[in-house]
């Protein structure tokens, strides 16, 4: 019983003081309404925000000419009440953020790594290697930090924080929040790196305000994140949103996974790499640092026009416009946002991405649903992943 | 403000119904723990709906000897405080349940139709006499029942009851929630039938208890509802899940929607037709009972042996089962069930599907969600659509 009414005492906490993240400022009848907690309630959660200096007190915005009696008082989050770090993990790169407890950016860092295939032990040596960089370029001690966020890439369990695959350690499961935390000394939250991109775009980016929007990530692989509701949503079991291994093209192109015809298989930076090398020579596909620059390539030889290039973005763009359309067909979001270091290449496959979409998508829906590609930087990822940590702690005990 | 704050109340009466309704009976703390609102809140909502005779009290259940002091009291709705009717409308049969205001099922009936390309207006008369039928039956008068609940093939807007496409109406968008309400004479509401068929399974059927579950149907077309976090979700814009309308052979067989390679084209009764009309005379694709007919013909046919028709059942099930592994993928749900008339066929196509969703689930995702294939009846639906009612309406005002 005691636990139970702590965790509706730590859950009316969250819901407060992510609705003052969203919105920036809220008087508390406007809290109730948003949080469908009643006003009772949000008097003393409030009370006790302000009490221990995570919420201030400032002068109402708004009609004051409409306004009669008592002046309005909105609640804000007081930006230096915290300060958190966000990390996304590359095959190739580390990056780092900082940010305050309102979620703005204070500065941001990275390294350049070789990933792929490390034991868990090794990359938690590099994440604090990046971290403690990040650190001195703000002149912080670790000890100002009230947690860190990570995104990671492949099947991540962003509720326990195992690892039950990933390019970045190979086969094998990893209690990855565990080890981080270890190594760290501060309390780390793990996620797939797509669903903090998705957590990102939401927040910081094009979806802000949204109630139902997806992000796909391109990359070294093909990500998904969902916000169902307004809230990140992870499937039932932890890992959902493998938009990338569903099949447009049965017995199609093989998969890292094993299975062939997932949009992957022709998307990925190694399905790109994959169907250049038939041609030509390219980079060690296991070597992450060369496999970055040879996309770099790629790209500008496609851009300047290369047409062998180009037909291979252009059936990459058909794929991917077929995925999109089965996602607005099942999911009939307000916004879907590509993303990730591959759309850099929509010059090369946007064309027949668009074609196909409105080719697959329902005339009833094909309208509703703007597709944005846009070309978000790692920096914006691990801003994310500081907002997973502003949304997963309760910030003091309730 | 006072419209918000009532809205709010409302929503309050609304969880405490659904948690009761979904539990059978509960606690006052329970149910604060169930709906996240404060015990102060419980407390005035529950005293109300006691008051107005919605809900009634009894002993406590459980763990008598651990217990010491004042005896428990649950909470429990009152089966006689209302009565709904749930009504199916398929292009052959119109079904009509009755259920009290514990969603307990008192009397179903149905009337055969045919009803596609009709006027609204006309499908309105049809709904009358089946319900009219149904009230006899039950020696009820209409003014008993607190409301209707309408599943509708097509393109629906649950929120806003508005028909935009259905193969009962033929093109153009009614607002058929409206003219059912005139002509019934009752408040109506509409939504799409598989998502009727979703809080059909949710409620009664398989997936009782779950939080995240999928629905496919397979009837003149193939639907789909979703339950997320406990509710049916439909999309940011009403319409939503339309998996039949995803493409698993991009260019591959004629869609009824004009595109081409959906899943439906291959699943539908109207593909399965198609299909065995290349070789035999069959019925009129435009005559609903006629392809009832035949379809049960056919599928006898293919159950004896007759390996053409045992080959188009294999194919449309491995397109299934392509799909609904994409869906797996996506989603993750804890629950993904297979119902609708077409699954009467499941001998038939349930071996291919198994193959093609074992091969296209991601091994971290394969054995996790289980596929079940229901032959729910059309008065399940209907019990679906009686379901809609007691969530939808808020009972009393507030």
């Amino acid at each position: 019983m005691p636990t139970d009414l702590n965790q509706i005492a730590l859950s009316n906490r969250r819901k407060v003081l992510d609705a003052l993240r969203i919105s920036g400022r809220m008087a508390r009848v406007e809290l109730a309404e948003t949080t469908g907690l009643s006003p009772a309630t949000v008097t003393a959660v409030t009370a006790e925000l302000l009490n221990e200096g995570f919420v201030e007190a400032c002068a109402g915005e708004g009609d004051g000419a409409a306004r009669r009696g008592r002046p309005k008082v909105d609640l804000r989050l007081r930006p230096d009440a915290a300060r958190v770090a966000g990390v996304k993990i590359s095959l190739h790169r580390i990056s780092v953020t900082i940010t305050n407890f309102a979620g703005e950016l204070l500065g941001a860092s990275e390294i350049s790594v070789r990933a792929n295939h490390q034991p868990p032990e090794r990359i938690a040596q590099m994440v604090d290697e990046a971290l403690e960089t990040a650190l001195r370029a703000q002149e912080m001690s670790r000890n100002a930090l009230h947690g860190v966020g990570i995104g990671l890439p492949g099947f991540v369990d962003g509720e326990t924080g195992v690892s039950h695959w990933s390019p970045v350690f190979g086969e094998g499961a990893y209690d990855v929040a565990a080890l981080f935390s270890k190594q760290l000394q501060l309390p780390c939250f793990v996620d797939n790196d797509a669903n903090l991109a998705t957590v990102a775009e939401h927040w910081f980016g094009r979806g802000k305000g949204r109630g139902d929007m997806l992000a796909v990530t391109i990359e070294h692989g093909v990500g998904m994140g969902m916000v169902i509701g307004g809230r990140l949503y992870r499937g039932a079991h932890g890992i959902g949103a493998e938009f990338g291994h569903t099949k447009i093209r049965p017995g199609g192109a093989l998969c890292r996974c094993g299975q062939r015809g997932c949009i992957e298989a022709y998307l990925a930076d190694y399905a790109i790499l994959r169907e250049v090398s038939t041609f030509r020579r390219t980079a060690d596909p296991f070597d992450p640092l060369a496999v970055h620059a040879a996309l770099a390539e790629i790209q500008a030889e496609g851009m300047a026009g290369d047409p062998r290039i180009r037909a291979i973005y252009a059936r990459a763009g058909e794929i991917l416009g077929i995925g999109l359309a089965n996602l607005i067909n099942i999911f009939g979001p307000e916004l879907l946002v590509v993303s990730g270091a591959g759309s850099s290449a929509a010059p090369l496959f946007e064309p027949a991405m668009r074609e196909a979409l409105a080719a697959n998508t329902l005339s009833a829906a094909v309208d509703r649903t703007p597709v944005e590609i846009t070309q978000s930087s790692d920096a914006l990822w691990a801003h994310g992943a500081a907002a997973l940590v502003l949304t997963r702690s309760a910030f003091g005990s309730a």
